[in-house]
């Protein structure tokens, strides 16, 4: 993409409205607007980061044998008449009625319409295990949305509902998203430890929040630091082997981690004393058992192998990709800018152009730009009349893994200027050894 | 994908509430589920048919130069007043109080928000032209929702819109957005004719619609029939020459072509009689070149070359992939089912294993499942113990490019069948043979 061509509205300065970090970030990168209070647009280049961190958040889910669809986003309030959450749920329900008086709201989560489309169609247990997702916007109307994207009450999340005939396979179930998204946390360059957790409104008797650490972490947590070099499952992983799905969980269960809410000074007092860590953390995913607790009420049965009907048993999954695109920020980034790892980054190069109208540097530029894009190599631009001073402030704002450098003096030497974003130093190198590099990297 | 583990809940009557074939068969093809008047889940199947029309879509707009970003679903009723349409929209428009009683609104469409993107950030004509697009969920609160996606409440746009300094540039980006959609139509599988039209609560003084012929379009239209040899603009399109984008808008705009609200007897008589085509259409696109109607209230101005500040000029470009999956089935069905352009469907290959628990069988199907996958192709494996006959109703229903039968008896022959899914027969193919064929069609 050319930086000319591109719409990336960057801001000079801090905006005041923004209290913690990855809010400051977004909004001078340019990533995203405020459209009123907890409402944003996301602009070109964090869309760019939304859809990567999806397509991370998507194939792992589909890895681990979840089916993905799409639910729409209003609701009939008769449907959350059925579990007998629509009075319980509160103001945070965004509550509508439609031109002819019918109650509807702005789903902020789908346990009841997945469990109306399941009992619909499936009736045997032979059909069973279902998991079924979707990543859509949702809407929750919070009292005091802030932190940007991170508490906002539009956003997105990936939820995924899981169907099993008893509580044995559901914990199967459980264990399965419970490993995919240690897979997915650390393709997304997160640390993410998982800590047990206090159900709330969607109730159930086992539950697991997925915290990073982070210094501006909206929470207290307590853990054992072990958890910090626990090797992540790999790609090998059978997700249709149970017990060695337990083995994984049991591993990352095994040691002492608690959130504030559930945390218990007795008990963390059993770690040694030196591996107690008392840090801050982001909560960047959910999940839940909560057995019958919608099937029964709602109807959702399947006939058994004794050909008796019972309710199923079910949890449900949730990853919010809109404020994990916060909390990849809070994780990295330095004074200067965001600091992406590489499967999320809007681009992976950003080719910046030190004198645009000198005919060698934009032949230079040109044939990298052809070359890199001919790679199937994600490439922003900067061909604009720019100072080199805010052409590589804008770079370092953005976070881009690799800028690479094309100036007179240094085609002159037949040399260009390759960097990796961080504290490294730049390197000077042919045209062709950059582009090896970039290619290999 | 193995259809033992998906979830394609497949209707065998039709549904008695669905008035036209679209409706029906998707309904059959467990593609959608209604949840509400007019508003649908979409079921994986439904849901890969969506994303690949959106991909087609995406291409096409990114290769004339529009840029995506994404706008929320909930927009502030006060960035309506600014245009005055919070008041002239009518009750199409879902209005919306939140918790402390702010006025919000479903987006039905998204010119005011935009503007107000543009205005906030763009200041002079050198970073002009712009168009900026998103693919997001919208409402509109239909009184009487019906034909299942064809005309639903809350449905997917794509929604592009163009800013440019004055009326002659604003016109090229028109024409770009009109050449975009002629080849996103074909690729599509559809022959879609432009034809002048009203500009309705838009506004505006140059629209034309996209209208595909089918026998259960929604209303009439009458064209010269050239049309539907006319080739389409190819890949070698350069959308930077302005007179080379005019001709091709030129040539698709000489003959007569008009939807009823438009049309003219006198003019029409014009044409030919032998040329005169009185068929039935759907809409499957509208754009709009509307001036300043936005940028002029809502202050989203530039400064040009001559330092004075000028409200820019705008259009805007509309395509609904949710209806468009509805058109394109009504554009290409028979009585079995579905008949899926390559682009758009689900899966390219059904791969039937007419008995599941024969090692022969078994064996071939894994060894060919696994190869197809390997080369990238998208299987659906019927590993089912369903009738054979079941199985070939269900994937003619679906509606796949490609179906092939792996049974014991061929398999004794060293044989599969492959067919083409339409009239033509069935081929007797070494399984070589039909993996070379599959791979390269």
């Amino acid at each position: 993409m050319r930086l000319s061509r591109y719409f990336m509205p960057i801001l000079r300065d801090a905006p005041k409205e923004a209290e913690i970090v990855s809010h400051r970030l977004m909004l001078r990168a340019g990533m995203i607007r405020q459209e009123a209070a907890g409402i944003y647009a996301w602009l070109p280049l964090g869309l760019k980061v939304l859809n990567n961190i999806c397509h991370v958040i998507r194939e792992e889910q589909d890895r681990a044998g979840a089916i993905e669809l799409m639910m729409p986003t209003i609701q009939l309030a008769d449907l959350w008449r059925e579990s007998g959450r629509y009075d319980a749920y509160g103001k945070e329900m965004l509550r509508i009625k439609d031109r002819h008086d019918r109650e509807m709201l702005y789903g902020p989560t789908n346990e009841e319409m997945i469990t109306e489309i399941f009992r619909s169609s499936v009736r045997s247990y032979k059909d069973l295990p279902k998991n079924l997702y979707h990543i859509q916007w949702k809407f929750r109307d919070e009292v005091r949305p802030r932190f940007g994207v991170m508490r906002s009450r539009e956003f997105l999340m990936k939820d995924a509902y899981s169907f099993d005939l008893d509580k044995e396979a559901a914990r199967t179930s459980y264990n399965r998203m419970f490993t995919a998204y240690l897979r997915t946390f650390a393709r997304l360059g997160l640390k993410a430890i998982p800590m047990a957790a206090d159900t709330g409104p969607i109730g159930g008797d086992l539950s697991h929040e997925f915290i990073i650490l982070a210094k501006t972490g909206e929470s207290a947590v307590f853990c054992h630091e072990d958890y910090l070099s626990f090797d992540t499952p790999g790609l090998d992983v059978d997700f249709d082997d149970a017990a060695g799905l337990q083995a994984i969980v049991d591993k990352w269960t095994s040691l002492y981690a608690a959130t504030e809410e559930m945390h218990d000074e007795a008990k963390f007092a059993e770690t040694p004393e030196a591996s107690r860590l008392s840090a801050r953390g982001i909560e960047v995913g959910h999940i839940f058992y909560f057995g019958t607790k919608y099937s029964e009420p709602m109807g959702a049965k399947v006939t058994g192998p004794d050909g008796k009907d019972v309710p199923v048993h079910m949890g449900s999954y949730g990853i919010g990709p809109s404020r994990l695109a916060a909390a990849i920020i809070e994780a990295g980034h330095d004074d200067a800018g965001i600091i992406w790892p590489d499967t999320v980054a809007p681009f992976k190069v950003g080719l910046v152009n030190l004198k645009p109208g000198d005919s060698n540097c934009d032949a230079a530029c040109e044939d990298l730009y052809a070359k890199l894009k001919g790679q199937g190599i994600d490439v922003l631009y900067d061909d604009t009349d720019d100072r080199a001073g805010a052409k590589f402030a804008t770079m370092d704002l953005i976070g881009l893994p690799w800028r690479l450098v094309v100036g007179p003096k240094g085609l002159a030497n037949g040399v260009v200027e390759l960097k990796r974003r961080g504290p490294g130093a730049p390197e000077q190198l042919s045209v062709d050894a950059a582009l090896n590099a970039l290619t290999a990297s």
